[in-house]
């Protein structure tokens, strides 16, 4: 009789099937996938804040950006933002007025960080893959100063698996956060998702070697997502959740 | 020898070539394009303080949406962006709570109305249309309490030609702000063009027969403007200026 396969388990990583004498193909299973959540418009509701903590900053030094070119710059690393920026105005500035402006975002971020919100079904989310003993890990090109509030508004503890900005070389859409979250869960990223709003995340998990999924509770929109190469896009958190199967993590909707 | 038309001129509406004797074609030379444009998002960098507004406004009767599912309905009728809202959150609203939600957006709009500014090129764009005797209007789903704000944003007198909310019927996505703005101008609405930042705008635009030009001012990706029958998308009002040719205004962009 053949083996069967117990659907609901976790395969084994590298389970290697032989087929002699059994019916079933000879293959290396992959593992079961993992999932690497960029913050800030995928697992909170923190984008519009960081819009307009930035502009506040910029127009610091009398930089009027239109908002709209300010959101589309929001997830890439703080120093490429303020490049990327400066380049669309024709202007240069100082290393001192680019740290200014650095530190001037954190403080204007941090003062409306009490409007900020989960996104929905994000601790949900994280949970349930908690419980199926899915592993995750958070990767941010935000600063651990910042960054590190979301923790308890997601039900989080202190050390849960988070990258930040501060313990990588490159900020996205370099692949440096996402390879760090993998090794962090000593998982290789070609076995793992990243899921984030924005396309420097899309981009960043190509570099990493791993397939992204994008959601759309950053405020792009899904062509902008799939153009970048998304493998799936889902609304928000609880879109994902609730269709997890899609993406081989069966049962997850599920009461755990 | 050949009658030369002269380029630089606006052509005549309705001027008809019989083409005999000269070697030109028989046919109805169209008349010059004229313009009908949204205001928020298009014309001035408001999108994103009327999301604020929404979202205070909503927070009001302890509903709490994702941000970006409020940006997407921007534009929108305020009655239809309620109950698309509402739609989404499964709730239901007395018409007197409904009511109170278009106050409350008003108010939190207009307390922060002193940060919106004039979009790159919006003010030398219409300049430049009435010099070259461009017939134009302002068409917004907003109600003329805070649209007539921004005409002196724009360097607009206070009888600048614009059709608010208060003035038809139903708003966008429904055709009658554009249809109302081409009666104003004397013009057919399939000899316009509708520029709108918004998918409500070019679906509205469709409605009314015109030719829908999406601007990224607003937030939304050019691939959501161009899926929905955008004809062309710029990337704010001074890149339209800058290639206005390709619309068939000729020369807009030189000195007058």
């Amino acid at each position: 009789m053949a083996r069967r396969l117990t659907r609901h388990a976790p395969p084994h990583p590298g389970r290697r099937h032989t087929g002699a004498m059994t019916g079933l193909a000879n293959y290396t299973e992959p593992p079961a996938p993992t999932f690497l959540f960029d913050l800030d418009g995928t697992l909170i509701d923190s984008v519009y804040q960081h819009v307009i903590a930035w502009r506040a900053a910029l127009s610091r030094l009398d930089i009027d950006l239109s908002v709209w070119r300010i959101h589309r710059r929001i997830g890439m690393s703080g120093g490429l933002f303020v490049s990327a920026l400066l380049r669309e105005t024709g202007r240069t500035l100082s290393e001192a007025d680019i740290a200014m402006l650095q530190r001037a975002h954190q403080a204007e971020y941090l003062a409306q960080a009490d409007s900020v919100r989960p996104l929905p079904g994000a601790a949900d989310l994280l949970a349930a893959l908690t419980e199926r003993k899915v592993a995750w890990a958070i990767a941010t090109s935000g600063y651990r100063a910042t960054a590190h509030q979301a923790l308890a508004m997601l039900g989080l503890p202190d050390d849960a698996p988070m990258v930040t900005r501060d313990m990588v070389a490159h900020a996205k859409p370099d692949p440096d956060l996402f390879l760090a979250a993998a090794a962090l869960l000593g998982v290789e990223p070609r076995h793992a998702f990243v899921v984030g709003d924005s396309v420097w995340d899309l981009l960043a998990a190509r570099r990493a070697g791993a397939l992204g999924i994008g959601v759309l509770s950053g405020g792009y929109g899904r062509e902008e997502l799939e153009r970048v190469g998304a493998y799936r896009v889902y609304a928000d958190p609880a879109d994902l959740l609730a269709r997890a199967d899609e993406v081989g993590v069966r049962g997850l909707a599920l009461p755990g």
